[in-house]
């Protein structure tokens, strides 16, 4: 079966970027930008012009710079916003005006102070007038996660009818299980008319730490693209992050999705993300996390000494990681006392080993991780007193 | 319809303790011991005694600490190990021994390197010499997430048949998505002779970042125990993490679970065990990061100053965080402006909010973030020019 592709959406440099102290420049953002293009994402929301001068300018300059990604910008449903939006677009190669409004019930009580019926015209009138500068229009239904399925699929249609090609569920407060975003998803695929005129998105919130779920679950229901951002960085909680969606698609084939990505540029990109904005990424972090491929147990490191499969799914080269990491802790075992040993070119025998063994824990009892140096002179020690008894 | 416990089994102190970094001492492993029975976790997984002499005092002394909750020991299917976790163990007012064996096909043929009859007679065996020694025996299944589900099955009725009760589903390299976990959970419900004299728990490994949604769609599917650590800590990108699994089941109280989990100690707690090991929580971490509920874009903002439940499924309170921030930056709007500057005493009449604004966003392309001393002096220019022009 041919395989279906998933359009990656990186707003890394728009979602990621608004929040406390992840803040870019102007040559910062192009620089990501850069790299995100060379990762092979498909859209890439560079930002929010009407928000400040300074991103106007970083839009525009990453309008300028991208030449095959699609570079999209951010704009309520308001003319004054979709005209700065399209502005800042004005250099790129593929543009893309990205608007939308709230339909959740209390999104239109109390944020907007609104009603329904007028929400649709909003709608309506700004796709209609992002469209009078460029094709390609995303439409955002902000807080879908929590709308009434029925007028969520209207809005969408009037979106459909004005000239929306993507059309952007957001689970914005990031409350959604992952079979309830799906079957969201599945509802509208199934009764919005005119729904093959655009592909649905995802774009899911990790306040319960389900937005890559959510999003993979969107997938299975018949989304198209996903919105992410290197290592899952956005508003509160975070965004879907990018490395875990394009590695889930990758590692189960059986789904028969495919992306544009390079995994092997996913570990580079996501330490020059971390690094420009500030924002440390936790050792346990999948797939770009300083532990992901590290083993420390004895049972795991025997086993991945043996046959590297037996814990790992993902070989970490495919990631951009060199190698998988043996740590000698308390918990580590023989094997990996052994192989850490031959690493730094010391082969035990058997009794040598349970000696060095004995004694590896006693050091390891008082230390976090014991190292190769500590090694060294654990082996020292051993062979000295070999030698001494020998000389007894 | 009254709703049915989930028993939450905190593996902190072993699947987090043995990560590179995180070993802690006796006296540590009692601090944190005492401050998950406090947060009301029901079972404790002390450590896994033979692996070494220092983990073996740790455990006997959490085991003598602890009071309400289980405390439970780690053993391999090897006779050695379970008689050293029993005899760790014997202070306990509520011993637990967790014993258990691969049954993948590739653990039982490159770890273990033996075959599948052999494994069911080392799963009996273990059970059963655990058994001798506690009431409470929960067996393992590891790598269950690959193995062949009938297999799966035939060694879980072997371990119920010898007294284990609790039966523990590993998908140990985290390679399972939520639908196939949750089906797998069924199939055993459904497949399993006996499996009602015992209860299925969940452990599940985040290398795709699935870990918290592969316990939910296991519990749906009829598991009652969720194995986790405290930040989703543990070996490799981590296990499911305890805060958002408390908060998906509390959130989403249709689904009708509950566990006795107090969650207004969920982030002091975080920060215990943070602190005590050394392991940063990344910001955009759910529930406990620092940017939970920070919101910095000026259309979240503008929201959650109307209502708070805009952009908020869970109250922070609830969780043992102060309140809601609201951060300045490029990306904020004038209503945001209005309300930090309210916060510090100044009330801003809509022309002045607008000349401050306009000031405001030039501070803010050039910061990170614009603090109360920088919105004073933004103010006060404006107070001063105000009065200049009333001079002239």
């Amino acid at each position: 079966m041919a395989q279906t592709q998933i359009h990656i959406f990186d707003t890394t440099l728009r979602d990621g970027e608004q929040v406390p102290g992840c803040k870019l420049n102007t040559a910062q953002k192009i620089a990501i930008a850069q790299s995100l293009e060379t990762l092979g994402v498909d859209i890439i929301e560079a930002g929010f012009p009407i928000s400040s001068p300074g991103d106007f300018q970083s839009v525009r300059a990453v309008a300028q710079h991208v030449r095959h990604a699609t570079v999209c910008a951010l704009s309520r449903a308001v003319e004054n916003d979709i005209k700065t939006a399209a502005e800042a677009l004005e250099g790129a190669k593929h543009p893309r005006i990205h608007t939308g409004i709230g339909v959740s019930d209390i999104h239109i009580k109390y944020k907007l102070r609104t009603t329904p019926q007028d929400i649709l015209q909003r709608a309506a009138a700004a796709v209609r007038y992002a469209k009078s500068f460029v094709e390609d229009v995303e439409f955002y239904a902000e807080d879908a996660g929590r709308a009434d399925n029925e007028f969520l699929a209207r809005v969408l249609e009037v979106a459909i009818e004005n000239g929306a090609t993507v059309l952007n569920i957001p689970d914005t407060t990031g409350y959604c299980l992952p079979h309830q975003y799906g079957a969201k998803i599945a509802y509208l695929m199934a009764n919005v008319r005119g729904i093959h005129k655009a592909i649905l998105s995802t774009h899911c919130h990790n306040d319960l730490g389900l937005a890559t779920a959510n999003a993979i679950a969107g997938v299975e229901a018949g989304a198209r693209q996903i919105e992410c951002t290197i290592n899952g960085i956005g508003e509160r909680a975070g965004n879907t992050a990018l490395e875990e969606v394009v590695m889930i698609l990758r590692q189960h084939a059986d789904m028969n999705f495919y992306t544009n990505v390079n995994t092997r540029l996913l570990n580079p990109v996501s330490h020059q993300v971390s690094e420009t904005m500030g924002m440390p990424v936790q050792p346990n972090k999948a797939i770009v996390g300083a532990n992901a491929f590290a083993h420390s147990s004895g049972i795991h490191q025997d086993g991945v000494i043996k046959k590297r499969e037996t814990y790992e799914i993902i070989d970490p080269f495919e990631v951009g990681v060199d190698h998988s990491k043996i740590v000698l802790t308390a918990r580590s075992g023989r094997a990996a006392l052994a192989y850490r040993a031959k690493c730094i070119g010391i082969d035990l025998m058997k009794d040598e080993l349970d000696q060095v063994y004995t004694e590896f824990l006693l050091v390891a009892d008082r230390k976090k991780e014991v190292n190769d140096d500590d090694l060294r002179v654990l082996c020292a020690q051993l062979v000295n007193q070999s030698v001494s008894q020998l000389v007894g």
